[in-house]
């Protein structure tokens, strides 16, 4: 049976006389009393279709989404009733044959984009919900992006190559996501976090250039922007530097901005340092779609009275100060950008106002010198209206806080432009609050130098690197490890005890010792860059079928209550406080918890 | 840092007085005292390198498998020393500079093709199994495969399309492999054994073209030619039939092999339906590179006085007969044939042969007539040395006997032909051994005609179809119902209740409910393709990481214990058996069972 021979979105004037066949949904219908206007939708667009419900009473019963096959000659619309607005409404279609392939019960919310609608509600309907043109296009582009990904990784020689999803747990970071074994009873895989070991078990087996486009999985606590799945591109390639991939990610890049937006990239990206980012902009992950950069203001400083500046830099500390530019904020909201610092961890915050003859008014204004106020104004390029904020504090609290400040007052709405950055040259490790060393990336990448590890940890560098666009972190990768005497040094430096990484990581690192090439890699998240190529300010706009921000998928009911009798294949049992509290929750009337 | 210009496969004589850097492993070393001959391999394929261990010492220490960079003039072999195996074989570099990158411990086993392995032994070095040609060769083949499908797919318009991997457990055929979820505990995900309801949900979404090289779990008893997790190419299509599909997968399988195979495949595929099928071949995958079909001698035999004959033809059976040419067996050999015959479920097998005066040998021959010896001889196209196969029981039986000798003795070695070929007209319903109706193939094909399909389930005949190659299936799919009372029906006809159905599948018919287009689609399994056109008995062959029969991978040791603090925060316990049983084993010294 042929349902259609013609795509409604491709008609043309150039079509006028032809006999099509067109099947598609019934977005709009106008019934004006003897002839009936119907929008036949399908994935390539819309087209008018007239139809005489006396000669095709079928029509009568049509309702919105009602899913439709029909025959007619293409015509031309009459003078005055064209619509410009839609691509094909230069023509309509004269309905001489209609059947309904399938009836639509009355929808849930409106399928226009108008139409305000609540995202939990939309999840339960995302199948409705992708007849919207928004997700619809979305899919679209994440399709062509990852396409445009692999055919410049084909042609690169790459080769695709699936790593496993059930692997063996090696807790680190992120919560993995286990999996019970039936076969082993008591033991359990992992969803892999990422393909890190399995790639570079692949350069070990000499496939030098590899990609994946891989499932990961992270049980954390579910931020706005987290799923427990997610995708990323994955490559890794052996006899390789730093600039192998940067230069690797940026042809792809180029190739996916060209195809999902119609832009032509500019390459080399810029690099900055990940100390000049952080000192710079506040951040690892810089907008520089805009410039607002912080300043160092301890030197303009370095006599002042005022002590909480002095008393500052006394213990170490710096002096960073930033314009805004004009905020228009009133006394009211000047404070609250206080105490905004002082939650972000700063001790406080100085705030000034260019005043139209060029003085500075600020609460502090009195216990600086005129000198002072003058220098600071011209270190920050002050106008009358700007904003000035200053931090008085350790460099990393100083600089962060203002480059929150940097981000609130400076980022543009929406991402017309797309403003790609390297930052480079990230630390190997980071002390935690408590003092201890953890990976600042992971503990496979490489230093730069393994005696400047080895004798200050704390702030070596690593051959490490992100991808940053918009301010958003697209990705990260590094230059590995391919020795097994720096991996068990860094396993040391992270308080790993040997038995611990024999354990743990054993295998991989009796791997390296079978002549491990030099490799490197990188893994961008999808669902990121596509969701900032499109203008999304939420991944789950680009993802085809997301959970909320607990895990719960609406529409399927996932998780849910499996039989005891699985459970015991399995080798496992409820713990008895969870059966309780679900017995307790069945009796009360209660549905299983269902938390979005 | 550069470690080569120059792959090492590449060089050819006309490269003859370049200076080229190279990298890759030491595969072999020959100190021909004052020279040493390497054949330096990489991803490309190997060259031989000349050095001087005089001027380059390091080399004296050079081992299997070191991983090194080297610097040399390319030049022509002597003449008499060039090696015709090797595509490089007119060539040598002579070193200028040779530098170590890393060194690499006595190997486990060696490298070459020609070593025997266990399995066991290489899947615990899978890294270094890979730089085996075969394997490495292998996960080639497979990136071409999936390329040139997805090539084939993007060009037809087709919208590469994610499903979520972490979905609602709706029991039903294979166990679902179960993830407890952590944020509500007590529930569990599934992983899924195929997106089979989301790329129907991603129809009703008008998405009307998806496909999705996806990856699913199922958690059998694992066959030999089974894995926990493996992948598929998932298609499906709007406003499609089921031709649509079979010509859509053709395109696929066309680009597939010639970019695998270098072979020009003939479409259409020729087609068989699942009656013919068994009915000449004994099976639903027939391997029709060789024709041996099995014979109907009901007839033949109407009026013999062969009690087993007329006795199985009076209970409604039927006599059916197999050539399957000379055998040479022993009378021993083909007595056991009888015994084959009856585990396999037959009451009996009636074995032949062809004498050289045309006469038939057979214990059963006294008990027919010379008329029926003779036609029988006819009817099978019997020549002296053949041996032919007879048995009468019900129809099925005796056809899935016959096929399954068919197999034994026609099938030819290796997969140097390449027999595609469609089986049509599945039925909608089996019969259990307890003559429940269960789902041929799954309870979301649509029948060929509803009505049928509710008079007379057990043989109405559904719009499904298989893809078979070399005998082996690659890949099944249908039309799917796309109204909801059908499926209704379907699932009343399976003997799920309403409740039952409302519990595990309410929301997907419901979302049948909301104008959902016929649809159709089809899933072809990536490991049993390649593995084919690789011409591999073994889908592990084609897997880069495979896991035993056990669901043990012994390069990683998963699956593993995990901490009770991790199952604490999931809710969940080891069962006492379990954690009885697990510390008994490690009291008495054992290791975590193993099992493989």
């Amino acid at each position: 049976m042929t349902y259609r021979d013609t795509s409604a979105g491709e008609l043309t004037a150039a079509d006028a006389g032809r006999t099509v066949q067109l099947a598609g949904w019934a977005q709009r219908i106008r019934d004006q009393g003897g002839v009936m206007f119907i929008d036949l939708r399908d994935a390539s667009g819309i087209v008018q279709i007239v139809v005489d419900p006396a000669v095709h009473p079928a029509a009568v019963d049509l309702r919105r989404e009602f899913c439709i096959s029909v025959t007619g000659e293409v015509a031309p619309r009459p003078a005055g009733s064209e619509n410009p607005d839609l691509a094909t409404g230069g023509v309509e279609v004269a309905v001489s044959a209609l059947a309904v392939l399938a009836t639509a019960r009355p929808l849930p919310f409106q399928l226009d984009e108008r139409t305000e609608v609540d995202e939990l509600f939309r999840l339960q309907y995302r199948y409705l919900d992708m007849r919207r043109p928004g997700v619809a296009a979305n899919l679209r582009a994440r399709s062509a992006a990852v396409a445009a990904m692999r055919r410049t990784l084909n042609a690169a020689g790459f080769l695709d190559v699936e790593t496993p999803t059930l692997i063996k747990s090696t807790p680190e970071g992120a919560r993995d996501v286990l999996v019970p074994s039936r076969l082993q009873k008591g033991d359990f895989y992992a969803l892999p976090q990422s393909p890190q070991l399995f790639k570079q078990l692949l350069m070990i087996g000499g496939i030098e250039r590899y990609y994946q486009i891989a499932r990961c999985y992270r049980d954390e606590d579910f931020r706005s922007d987290r799923q427990l799945e997610f995708s990323q591109l994955d490559i890794e390639g052996s006899f390789w530097g730093r600039d192998d991939v940067l230069a690797t990610i940026e042809a792809v890049m180029v190739e996916v901005a060209r195809d999902v937006r119609g832009v032509e990239l500019t390459t080399p990206f810029p690099r900055l340092t990940y100390h000049e980012s952080m000192d710079r902009y506040g951040t690892d992950k810089p907008d520089l779609r805009f410039e607002m950069a912080i300043e160092d203001l301890t030197d303009l400083f370095s006599s002042t009275e005022f002590k909480a500046f002095a008393g500052a830099v006394e213990a170490g500390g710096v002096i960073r100060g930033l314009n805004v530019g004009p905020a228009g904020l009133s006394r009211a909201g000047l404070d609250a950008l206080v105490d905004d610092a002082k939650a972000a961890g700063a001790g406080g915050l100085v705030w000034m106002v260019v005043e139209d003859d060029g003085s500075l008014r600020s609460p502090v204004a009195k216990f600086l010198s005129e000198n002072e106020l003058a220098d600071l104004t011209g270190a920050l390029s002050g106008s009358p209206g700007d904003l000035l904020l200053l931090v008085a504090d350790r460099w990393r609290i100083a600089v962060e806080v203002l480059g929150r400040f940097r981000v609130r007052f400076g980022s543009p709405d929406g991402h017309d432009e797309l403003n790609f950055l390297w930052v480079v040259d990230f630390p190997v490790f980071e002390e935690t609050a408590g003092g201890d060393l953890v990976a600042a990336h992971h503990p496979f990448s490489a230093p730069v130098d393994v005696a400047e590890m080895e004798s200050s940890p704390a702030t070596a560098i690593a051959q490490a690197y992100d991808l940053v666009l918009n301010g958003s972190e697209l990705g990260s990768g590094s230059v590995r490890i391919h020795d097994p005497a720096t991996q068990e040094k860094v396993f040391e430096i992270l308080g790993i005890s040997p038995d611990e990484a024999e354990r743990r990581f054993g295998w991989f690192v009796e791997a390296l010792g079978f002549g491990t090439p030099p490799h490197a890699g990188f893994a961008v998240g999808i669902a990121r860059l596509v969701s900032i190529l499109q203008g999304e300010p939420n991944i789950r706009e680009v993802i085809p079928f997301p959970k909320t921000q607990t895990g719960v998928d609406p529409l399927t009911g996932s998780p849910s209550p499996v039989d005891d009798y699985q459970l015991m294949e399995l080798g496992i049992d409820l713990r008895p406080d969870v059966r309780a509290a679900r017995l307790a929750a069945e009796e009360s009337g209660g549905d299983q918890p269902e938390g979005s």
